[in-house]
């Protein structure tokens, strides 16, 4: 198959995509099954939240990238709810300020998560990695970038029972961010299908989409690498990183 | 100490990157300790190659960054013979093509090592944070990054002994890049301190300095992390990552 084929059937082309969060979805990640078998210490569930605030706070600026790349203004109405649900508003808790309170359910300092002082390199270097796919790709294939949450709904469902069950320590209000997920991941997922279907008309553009759904899973998957090296096995952190690794 | 007080005198600022060096610089790391202690497999040794060798690509492209940076003839002509020693000349071959042999006298093929298509996810994700580093620093800043080459020479010289003393299955003409960096990293280490003593004036310059070169050891240490996990312990690769992980 050569960039110069006739693109793939719409029906072909979504298989497709499913097929790589099939694959590489960070569902499957040694340390996410860890998480929702309940096996996770106290401080590897803490290293997960504390690390991944990094890629939270991410999220509206990669998304702003998104929106910058936009010269229509149906598109920025709907692609700037994104942002809206992560910032909040002065009505409502967005999903960036939910994540600190769960942060703070599981016993982390407030402060300490929002310093990112505790941000693991390799995690930085990842997420770093999603704004500047973002920056450097058409606006139709940043918008596959976010396709992972097409993947992400019956995740944020079960996370919620295997907090409840198995982490019974971190106080259930904390968990609004995920229930927040439920609704919101859903309605952008199957608004970005759409968009990347409409828009990916050529094979060069569907599998330039396809390499950037990729590197998205790609990212999500060495993030949990980095926390599981640093917190799980072998155990260790990189220098010039003064956390505990284990709990007291 | 915050960036408003006074500058660090020259003497007590180049220890401070130098303790840098101390705490965080690869050769510290348990894949490279491996390495140097004659302990990996045929396999190990070769997926260092191949990876790191996406690092190698990476220097002249962030030392034309850099380059780029510079309004000074003066300095533009010291730091062009960076790029001209990894790409080379119609008279002498460059650091790219030897690190090639050495992939060649490990056992790899050329093709293979050439087209990337088993750098790890996070391998790239670190090496492509090097040239956003720089993109994104003062010309100053940018070359303190570079100042890891300071504790480089003498990790060459032991790695030419290690590799002829315990992986002689590597074709010692494959040697040369190491030979070659000898020559080149003290030259162009006490060209990059000078520069960063003489440019590196104000506390907020010094700070930004010692973080740069922070970054850059972590982004050192995050690839062999990410070579470690794959290939030593606990041993997978990413998903959609099709490569041998032990020796057949």
């Amino acid at each position: 198959m050569s960039t110069h084929d006739a693109p793939a059937a719409p029906a072909e082309f979504e298989a497709r995509l499913r097929a790589i969060g099939e694959a590489a979805y960070h569902d499957k990640h040694p340390f996410h099954v860890l998480m929702h078998a309940g096996k996770l210490t106290k401080r590897q569930l803490q290293a997960w939240i504390e690390n991944r605030f990094y890629y939270q706070c991410m999220i509206p600026k990669k998304d702003a990238a998104i929106l910058a790349k936009a010269d229509d203004a149906d598109f920025r109405r709907a692609w700037i709810t994104r942002i809206v649900d992560h910032d909040g508003s002065a009505e409502r808790a967005g999903g960036l300020s939910k994540w600190l309170a769960l942060a703070e359910a599981a016993g982390l300092a407030r402060e300490d998560v929002q310093s990112l002082r505790f941000v693991l390199p390799g995690v930085r270097f990842a997420v770093d990695a999603y704004l500047h796919l973002v920056e450097s790709s058409s606006l139709a294939v940043a918008v596959a970038s976010s396709l992972t949450e097409l993947f992400a709904p019956p995740l944020m469902s079960d996370r919620m029972a295997v907090f409840e069950t198995h982490y019974p320590w971190i106080d259930r209000t904390g968990l609004e961010y995920f229930r927040g997920r439920l609704v919101e991941a859903p309605r952008d997922a199957a608004w970005g299908l759409r968009y990347v279907m409409e828009h990916c008309t050529t094979r060069a553009e569907q599998e330039r989409a396809a390499a950037a759904l990729t590197t998205k899973c790609h990212i999500l998957w060495s993030l949990l690498d980095s926390v599981y090296f640093a917190y799980v096995a072998p155990g260790w952190l990189p220098p010039l990183i003064d956390r505990a690794v284990s709990d007291e």
